[in-house]
């Protein structure tokens, strides 16, 4: 484990991706974790390449490794899942071991969506969690005493990725422990444009997750690509 | 029914009194409905003193009529729904008749939270509703051939009603009816510092009328009282 580094589960989709990408350039260290380890690999070289392409003058970046989700989860401080609604309950299984043993402080944020389009329903559309919301399944999965917060829901996956856009959207956290939200603030900050906004307790999640189907909405009928929201009055 | 003349039903609440208020001062003819005529009529008095104190230079104010709910909403050609929770189903059907008879082009506005509050919940969560949202609800109640749109969910009541006080929300409408958005969307436009968003099909309301817990969660966390939203990239 090292203090900071961050793992993002599912960082070979276009979330997980644009944030290793961004927090890499920023100078930290990221492992990206997939199920196939080549995967990871052939996306972290990827990412290593956009990042020399599109550095920041004067940053040193944080080079970007690959590896089997277990291993990445195992490897870092806070570890970042940011897969498909149908993937996560798997994913959980598969990295609940990295998890109990992880060391203290490490802390566990949650990134799924529980969109319908991810079962071939509408994009606009939600699916039903039993939980109320994926953020409080994975706490359901997730070991007791690693914290889980939710966060990053309504961000566009694709502007992450393209380092020359400008990022301009407010970062809901949800959680219960606060020692978390205090660790994640910072590493959000790192990414010019995305600002920390505390939501409230973890059952928040079910907003904020649904918010990104209402961002979806928005995006059809405004034909834009990359709407995102800001809290105001704060 | 005069052209352009809006009923806000349940105008001597919070919201409501707030939406005559501003759109009175900017012009409009505004008839604020309450179930006790009596209470209807102080409350645009007041309306109407709040106005002379705060009018802009330029414009004459829309005086502010007060009336029993169902003779308040025959009387204009937008009705605004603006009550707690508990009260939209009874209201809605005191003014059925009214909307039954409404002239063509008539449309009808859904500001409804189903907050837990209202029932003696916490202020952070909601209220299942069957239909999906407190809009679709009202969807089930009003005629067939009155279109019907949700809105103003995430406007700051308080703010609303202090007229030296700058608004900085975005206004989220959601519904079926393209004419429908079309004529209210000028009239959100008229209240300075509010922008209509087109947030897609009334099952939206799902969402936007969540986010009000979420604003409301936000407030506490960040100790202030008016907070809002603004959609980015569009």
């Amino acid at each position: 484990m090292t203090e900071n580094k961050i793992a993002v589960i599912g960082g070979t989709g276009d979330l997980g991706f644009g944030l290793a990408v961004r927090w890499a350039r920023a100078g930290v260290p990221v492992v990206i974790g997939s199920r196939d380890e080549k995967k990871a690999r052939d996306a972290a070289e990827r990412a290593n390449n956009v990042i020399d392409s599109g550095m920041l003058p004067g940053l040193a970046p944080g080079p970007v490794g690959g590896m089997e989700n277990a291993r990445a989860a195992a490897e870092a401080s806070v570890v970042v899942l940011a897969v498909p609604f149908p993937g996560q309950a798997v994913i959980l299984k598969s990295i609940r071991d990295a998890l109990k043993n992880a060391a203290e402080g490490t802390i566990f944020v949650d990134a799924t969506v529980p969109l319908a389009a991810t079962v071939g329903g509408k994009p606009t559309r939600l699916l039903g969690v039993w939980q109320g919301s994926a953020a409080e399944a994975a706490r359901e999965m997730v070991p007791a005493r690693i914290p889980v917060l939710g966060a990053f829901h309504n961000l566009s996956a694709e502007a992450l990725q393209d380092l020359g856009a400008p990022l301009d959207c407010d970062i809901l956290v949800c959680g219960d422990d606060e020692a978390a939200k205090q660790k994640l603030f910072p590493l959000i900050q790192l990414i010019e444009g995305l600002r920390p906004v505390d939501a409230g307790p973890l059952e928040m999640a079910r907003i904020t997750e649904a918010m990104t189907a209402l961002l979806i909405s928005v995006n059809r009928r405004q034909k834009v690509r990359h709407s995102g929201i800001r809290i105001t009055g704060i």
